[in-house]
């Protein structure tokens, strides 16, 4: 028997992929935030995340409309962050016995609510039974084949910036499992950055969102580019509000910004040259990609290492 | 608190259906076997099935290659249904602690195997932690335009067939919920008729898979084409060994015909004129398109009820 957190999320991914074959029109299979497929002035873009009660939400906490929010928004995040923008959903939800219709009909004003605001619509799906509340949505989406953003076209000398503050998501977490008040609103209801994504798209080389905590973002990144980075610690964004959770639960919120995952930003590399273009949206510049190795530079320099993983906490 | 068993799948799906609109090239939304965009010369057909552990199926009975194969094959049965062939898969995964890597290898050996059989190709997904083994499915194809089969186009006077036996899954499941020998193997490996649906197309009106038996398939020919049926309640195939089971457990193997499930059979309805075309896949005829009602004659005519609902059993 061999224990999947040997190997973990993205070594299970890999080995996957190494299965299968590629199909007609993929300009891009697994191993990026949404699979990629041809066609005449756009390439179609196709995401699709599992929520699971207990793993992604928990149903003391998170109302169901939120569960509904969030099921879509980590979906948009994957769109966003190649560069382009929602058209169609689906949905497929396990419901198990003690939910009833109420709860049902409020987890799907959640959902078209994101639907609404980011200007996408619910077309199909599946309702089943399960002993454990479970969503799946798929979203397709689309993107100027000029704007298609990567994981892989990352290039030496290229600055690193995320869209916003790190460890926020994971803040609230501590903070609800230990029965704290706090800044919690963000983990409860998190948002995404479609809008900062379509206005990055057409000048940075790479993006990815940060589901899985900044230090497992850029690593993906220098696989995907066969590049390295160095990440300058002090640069990286965390909030008064985070840091005041970590001063509240004792804990390090740059552990949580590194690894904690589920923040939503966008993650992308540029070309110092198109500074003048992307300033606009306030990108915080929090490394750059070097030839090869991969650091947290704070005095010391230090080995990046992976964030979050589904079968390593 | 209102119950879902009141409601069911189906009311459910309605009532989700109300609350979304219909986004561009959308040629038919939620309530039919597959969603259907528009394209220049095809139709792109999408759809999606998540399994449950305990409620799809059983990992004291299924073999982690069982269950990927069964994964896919609910699946490629819409995509049948709608006349079309299956081009791409997505999956996600929920992963128990108590699933290893060796049986996740299985699992997706059983996907690989019904993707190379079908000629698609699984290019994204998500894996996860959860404490239920949960499978989700996205099978993206294409149909012809003039091929598309859609559940709304049955005619009055059409007749109605299937491509095979019935009750044969739930059969099956009986004898392996009472630990009874007999014929188990359809339940624990389902097949579908993609090849038929394929030769089907050109010449049928209406057309749908059985996934929840005989009965709920009419019911919603006939509610979406706004027509009634007659069902020959003598002429719906049951095999010998479903038959056997049915002696076996001392149940009504008619029961499970028209309202077990998981066949995956199509059921299509035709103009008597075109029989010719397409007597060579051996359709079997159980009924009759007529302009109102809903029944089953055995002598007497009486109504035809639904089928397997997952939220009333």
């Amino acid at each position: 028997m061999t224990d999947l957190s040997e190997l973990g999320e993205f070594g299970l991914i890999s080995r996957l992929a190494s299965k299968v074959g590629i199909g007609r029109s993929v300009v891009k299979g697994i191993g990026d935030d949404c699979a990629v497929l041809d066609g005449d002035k756009y390439y179609t873009l196709i995401t699709t995340d599992m929520l699971v009660s207990g793993d992604h939400f928990n149903r003391k906490w998170h109302t169901p409309e939120q569960i509904g929010k969030k099921s879509m928004v980590v979906n948009v995040s994957d769109i966003a962050s190649m560069g382009g923008y929602p058209v169609w959903a689906l949905v497929s939800m396990a419901l198990p016995d003690d939910v009833d219709l109420e709860y049902i009909d409020s987890l799907f004003e959640g959902m078209i609510e994101i639907s609404k605001k980011y200007d996408f619509y619910i077309i199909g799906g599946d309702t089943t039974h399960g002993d454990l509340l479970v969503i799946n949505v798929v979203i397709i989406g689309e993107v100027e084949k000029e704007n298609l953003c990567l994981r892989s076209d990352a290039k030496v000398g290229d600055m690193i910036a995320v869209t916003g503050d790190l460890g926020k998501s994971w803040a609230g977490l501590e903070l609800l499992r230990s029965d704290k008040k706090g800044y919690t609103e963000f983990h409860l209801e998190p948002t995404c950055r479609l809008e900062e994504g379509r206005k990055l798209a057409p000048y940075v080389n790479a993006m990815i969102d940060v589901s899985d905590g900044l230090a497992s973002e850029v690593l993906h990144i220098c696989e995907e580019s066969g590049v390295g980075a160095e990440i300058y610690e002090e640069k990286v964004p965390i909030s008064k509000q985070t840091k005041e959770a970590g001063d509240t639960l004792d804990k390090d919120p740059l552990f949580w910004a590194l690894s904690g995952g589920e923040d939503f930003e966008l993650l992308f590399t540029f070309s110092k040259d198109d500074w003048k273009k992307i300033e606009k949206i306030n990108p915080i510049v929090v490394g750059k990609i070097i030839k090869e190795g991969k650091y947290l530079l704070n005095g010391e320099r230090k080995e990046l290492k992976g964030g979050y993983d589904h079968f390593k906490i």
